[in-house]
């Protein structure tokens, strides 16, 4: 029952896309993470996914378009559809999922979502 | 499929505690309100309360405790425990409810969420 503060959290780790858990909410988990570079192409068959640039820029690709985010600005990839964030230089996002969704949409190739 | 600037969200309307639907996500509203002064006591039975402050500062008043949160915090209100937000100062917010949350938690007193 604290408040989470998103730099704070940013600041405890540096890897790249590595979602950190800052926080749950109705089954979904709440996470931070630092991206840079090209992410692998991916979707989710089960759930949107709820891209916020907390710093920096992200262009989302997708199949039939590319959709650039800059700090304060939010994007949801709906349900199903193919996507990869590609980061020029390094930027901070806050992600929502259901709890347990593979970040790369395979349990085999995803991250450990760790918790801060 | 476009992205969603926060800001320039904020920037359309002047009302407080009177929240507005920016985007959806897995059966959830996404929404931006401006808050000012105390609100009203209430709790959601069904629904965890998200809170992502964009700018300025807000007590959530809880029977038991008070989170006070800064610009870049961000707090969940459990389901079912009552609280109330507080603003000293205007304060600009970033809600997650499911689609049809009543933000008073009664439908007779809800604020109706008008779309951005």
């Amino acid at each position: 029952m604290r408040a989470i503060n998103l730099a704070e959290k940013l600041s405890q780790f540096s890897e790249h896309w590595s979602p950190k858990i800052v926080g749950q909410f109705n089954g979904h988990d709440l996470m931070v993470v630092k991206v840079q570079g090209e992410f692998v192409w991916h979707s989710h068959a089960d759930t949107d996914d709820l891209f916020l640039v907390l710093k920096g820029e992200v262009d989302i690709e997708m199949r039939n378009r590319t959709v650039t985010l800059k700090e304060g600005e939010m994007f949801v990839v709906p349900k199903g559809a193919e996507h990869r964030p590609v980061a020029r230089n390094e930027a901070h996002l806050m992600l929502i999922e259901p709890a347990g969704t593979p970040n790369t949409g395979n349990h085999d190739t995803a991250a450990v979502k760790e918790v801060l």
